[in-house]
């Protein structure tokens, strides 16, 4: 059995139809409208109940240059102080947000545009300060997520369509990282559906030469990842998206693939998708 | 019977306690933390289903300044150009929609922040060009306005907190005057709901003498409205306000109040707010 067909007979198989795609996309798919377009119709051909989560994009880069607000990034993080906050605020929940929703109804896609704080969908904490102060992150504590919450959207027929924002619980909105909030939201839900988590990224998937899509690694498990993590062949940006896709696997999430918002339209037509994530066999 | 004990009469007696407050805001509340908390404490005070429209504020109009954005108006009306679009979408749908959430959540409503082109509850028209190209400008058929739809919100435990955007269907986010999404929202959830209207503004209601509180009008029906129009009484400024409450009114919306924002918490202590309008006696 091949892995498309692993993956549409697991779909298929479970909970009488009671799929969910969780799928994220960054911002090579954000900053350009054709290949959003593109995705998006991929996206509402996908059967089954779907959710969107998305990041930012250069809009957001560009923006705080036209403000005057200066990066300040400590060992390649990006701090988040209260201007960015607010920066981050107005591109990810107004601008990026608003239109993904905008050309998702007109495909037919009944979207709902949210951060964690509506709905109280995703409460998270303030990063404790230790040798950096990151300032307005919210770091997801997992069991905060309430997946019957989410339920409720889902079966009343909407499409949730998640940027990267939480809150506090106490008025606070705060940044969090998208590769995060897909997977706790992948976890939270696969309590309640059969979930297949979907990490859009600039490659076709996994590549052991980053220079040759030829390459791709069409499945692999921990075992597997930690060979090629120990032979340096998988890059420093993939380690905390692999490592948060397998622990998604760990609690419960059926299939992580990471792959090219190019390709997600092959999941339709059965043809082969990114790199499949497993549990050690 | 007292204008207060009638709406709490009106409310109680009605639908088995299926009532709804429709509450819009504008900038006087928006442009101040302190006013705005206050504002939002009242309104999670209210008891039953309830519903947040609100309109900008100063911040768009500085980040309008900011980015050297021209405001452009005819006849004293702001013309939204794809560049203004970008700015209201950016303030409206996320930095203030994004943070009145985040309060509310914090105060135990459990808000949802939208515009109309999300879950397509308010999809418009935009305005066609006439003598004047209004830009992205959307009008509401208010037929299009799926009362169900929103409803299924309300009923699974959400507050909606609407911002003055909608879009076409085919993908266009446009600028909506928020007084008219609020009437617009009122008269279709009328279907469904016992519902009141409550516009706040920067007065205390509807007065005969600008300049002095004490001549508020405390009821007014439509012959009410003609003859202080004809007097030249009723400001005008505030002629499409109280034109779109009349028109909800004899839409089947069971009363409209205009009052300002700090006395909103009057209505849970049966105390006197604002002006109410009512059918012709």
């Amino acid at each position: 059995m091949d892995r498309i067909e692993a993956v549409s007979a697991h779909v298929d198989n479970n909970n009488g139809g009671k799929s969910l795609f969780i799928v994220k996309i960054g911002g090579n798919v954000i900053d350009n409208s054709e290949n959003l377009y593109r995705f998006l119709k991929d996206f509402t051909a996908l059967k089954g109940h779907k959710l969107l989560v998305h990041g930012g994009g250069k809009v957001a880069t560009q923006l705080s240059e036209t403000l005057g607000i200066e990066a300040r990034l400590v060992d390649g993080r990006r701090i988040t102080d209260i201007e960015t906050l607010r920066v981050v605020t107005m591109i990810y929940a107004g601008l990026i947000n608003k239109n993904i929703v905008a050309q998702l109804q007109r495909l037919g896609t009944n979207a709902i545009g949210l951060t964690g704080a509506d709905g109280d969908f995703i409460r998270t904490k303030k990063r404790p300060v230790k040798t950096i102060d990151y300032g307005y992150v919210g770091d997801i504590d997992e069991n905060s997520i309430n997946p019957n919450n989410i339920s409720s959207l889902m079966e009343a027929g909407f499409t949730p369509v998640f940027c990267a924002l939480t809150h506090d619980g106490e008025g606070q909105l705060l940044n969090t990282n998208a590769d995060t909030i897909a997977s706790a939201l992948a976890v939270a839900l696969a309590k309640l559906y059969d979930t297949t988590l979907i990490y859009c990224f600039e490659k076709k998937g996994l590549l052991k030469d980053i220079n040759d899509e030829s390459s791709l690694v069409h499945e692999i498990d921990p075992q597997g990842y930690e060979e090629l993590k120990a032979q340096q062949i998988i890059h420093s940006g993939m380690i905390p998206k692999m490592d948060n896709a397998f622990s998604a696997i760990s609690c419960g999430v059926k299939a992580v693939i990471i792959g090219h918002s190019d390709d997600l339209g092959n999941l339709k037509n059965n043809k082969p998708f990114g790199t499949r994530l497993t549990k050690n066999r």
